[in-house]
């Protein structure tokens, strides 16, 4: 038998306790014993992450990325060493490593840092000597030495970027939630488990606000052919497994869908309309790094256009400062902003091969009086903004429209 | 005017709120504005580090020094780090670093590791940078690249090291209690605030359960000339300097009396008396790091001798361990551990030239019908082992006897 790596990954509610921790100690332990070597992410316990911002919040309501990364970095480190004394204490060498002790080193964009390198040496010596490493997820350290954190749940990313890095067998990434639905059931009660998924479908998911995965993460994981396995810490058989798409066997058209609530949007109205406009008013955001998700520019009219974005909400205030003043430079009329938006996909490797898919969400959002305010399309995913309240409503309507409903079904697959 | 630099290290209950680390930052702040550079090394806050440590317990009653520094440096690096977001909001430039991040290296007894470099290539760019570093206190790193930590108190340390690597014009240990006394005013009331003191009393006194300084710092600050001063954090003019012998003015022969409450004896009754028994049975309790304070060995009789030594409590049960197993390899006849004793000192430079002064001491106990069990002395100190009821009795027969009470001098000082 050849001796296996798996990467482990658990997540904050798995790890929020010392009881949940022990109890993650006996999961790594055990598949230590079945003849695997094992390396562990570890997130912060519960709500540490929240309570270290707080105290950053008594003090300033705007510190500084570095010291904010350098604070919460603390609540992975804790983590990781206790899971470490927990291990010793079952018999098992165990070493907790920061991310700055591996290290792991990423660009310097304090509170969402990209990776640039993972060095492996130190972690590969660790593992030669029959040690469990347990490592802080979430966070690195830039090329001048300071802590950085990937932004929130960025321990995925870390895990998908170990594994890939140690060319591990397979990467586990362990949630409080049971696997990946076909919607979120808390808003649509007739949603189904989803057992395989293709990383394109995932990282639609993953982006548009399924909480399983970081989208990061699978992206990596894509990038480096990392087999990913998401299940539920508390047990059960809820696994979902994320491959390539060729390794999809049933193919329904549509995948999941998914509610953002996370989402503002942007219009500049009466934008004089000149070449490199869109340029001029977009990359102050991109080196704010802040994302720009849908666009649109209306047709021009006497040489003037409107010019509307979405944006996440976190970012809002941000971006308005930022836009004010390029509306200045510009000569825009008026900027407008609003946070009381949701986005609704549909996602799905089938969307680009159907080309009737797009009509028919319309159609099911249009048969409950839904008005539709911005939509784009991908090659996997239809996206429609629309008004909040209306959200939950169109989330259960697309599902069903695609006949994703569990009645549709057979029921042994719930 | 030259530029002078300040390490200014603030303690836990310095900083045991987000309210108290603003106004650490404001008198770190009113230094810089004087127009001095200063660096600051900190403490956890408040009562983190036990907490930190009660987690640990929780999981097991013997966690890897390894992991337990990983654990609690935590403490320190969260304060570090707020204490650079409240600079920030200030509008001074501050970052925060870890002892692994200065680095400053030290040797692999973790828990309780010593220093063996710090290096200031990285702090000393900082500082030119007119950013105030923030260190956080009490750790390092191996040079295998794991974190430790230097033992309680370290924090101290970690500042003189720092003020001695970078040459600074002195060292402000900021702390809850108000200055250093002739002896701890909860015990002896009539005790007096000292204002300048020799480094090798104030060792003597750290060492004995003084508890305003770390005695390793104070080691380290006469190494290397740091001029230290402890200060209130809370405000008031009760400083003390700790300097140089011949600095000290005014010297009484007794500068202070000590209680030392942390402290357990052993004796090894009817041990063979063979060349090198000493070192036998010494040398497993220092290979385990435990400090021996006090030795007796009786006179030899029938090529029988007892031998009997204290250690702190804290490593009592570990001690017994080690000596049931050394016992056994010289055939000694039976080992007795008492942890109900104390040490009560006398220091003072006064001691090497004034031959009465032990005789003086022993009297003032037995005027009190206290039983003395053990003696040492130094250039510098006298101690005696009594049981422990007398403790605080035969403090303030002590502190009468060398005419330290507040009533035999001056009001003005006081």
């Amino acid at each position: 038998m050849t001796v296996s790596l798996i990467i482990q990954k658990y997540g904050g509610s798995s790890v929020a306790s010392t009881d949940h921790i022990r109890r993650v100690a006996m999961k790594v332990a055990s598949t230590k014993i079945q003849g695997n070597k094992v390396a562990v992410v570890v997130s912060a316990m519960g709500r540490q992450t929240d309570q270290l911002l707080n105290l950053a919040a008594e003090i300033s309501n705007n510190p500084s990325g570095r010291e904010q990364d350098a604070l919460v970095a603390t609540g992975e480190q804790v983590c990781a060493a206790l899971l470490a004394i927990t291990l010793e204490s079952l018999g098992h060498k165990a070493m907790s490593l920061m991310g700055l002790q591996l290290p792991l080193i990423t660009d310097n964009v304090h509170t969402k840092a990209r990776i640039i390198e993972m060095q492996t040496e130190r972690i590969e010596h660790i593992l030669s000597e029959d040690i469990i490493p347990v490592v802080a997820g979430f966070q690195g350290v830039t090329e001048s030495g300071c802590i950085s954190t990937l932004g929130r749940g960025g321990s995925d990313t870390t895990a998908v970027a170990l594994a890939a890095s140690l060319n591990a067998g397979c990467c586990e990434i362990y949630t409080d939630v049971n696997g990946v639905y076909t919607a979120d059931p808390n808003i649509c009660p007739k949603a189904r488990h989803i057992k395989i998924i293709s990383y394109q479908e995932m990282l639609e998911l993953a982006g548009l606000g399924a909480k399983v995965l970081h989208s990061r993460s699978v992206e990596l994981a894509q990038k480096y052919q990392v087999p990913l396995v998401v299940k539920s810490s508390f047990g059960g058989d809820k696994n979902t497994w994320i491959v390539n798409e060729e390794e999809v066997m049933e193919n329904s058209i549509i995948k999941g869908v998914t509610l953002e609530k996370d989402v503002s949007k942007i219009s500049l109205i009466r934008v004089p309309d000149r070449p490199g406009i869109a340029h001029k008013i977009l990359s102050p955001l991109a080196d704010a790094a802040i994302n720009v998700d849908m666009i649109i520019q209306n047709a021009s009219i006497d040489g003037y256009t409107d010019f509307t974005f979405t944006i996440p909400t976190t970012d809002l205030d941000k971006a308005k400062t930022l836009i004010d003043e390029v509306a200045r430079e510009i000569d825009a009329q008026k900027m407008l902003a609003a946070n009381n938006i949701v986005k609704v996909s549909a996602v799905g490797i089938g969307i680009k091969t159907n080309p009737g898919v797009a009509s028919r969400m319309f159609h099911s959002l249009s048969a409950e009086n839904i008005n539709i305010e911005m939509i784009s399309t991908s090659e996997y995913r239809i996206s429609c903004v629309i008004e909040e309240k209306y959200g939950e409503l169109a989330v259960r309507a697309v599902h069903k429209a695609f006949g994703l409903d569990k009645d549709n079904k057979e029921k042994a697959e719930t």
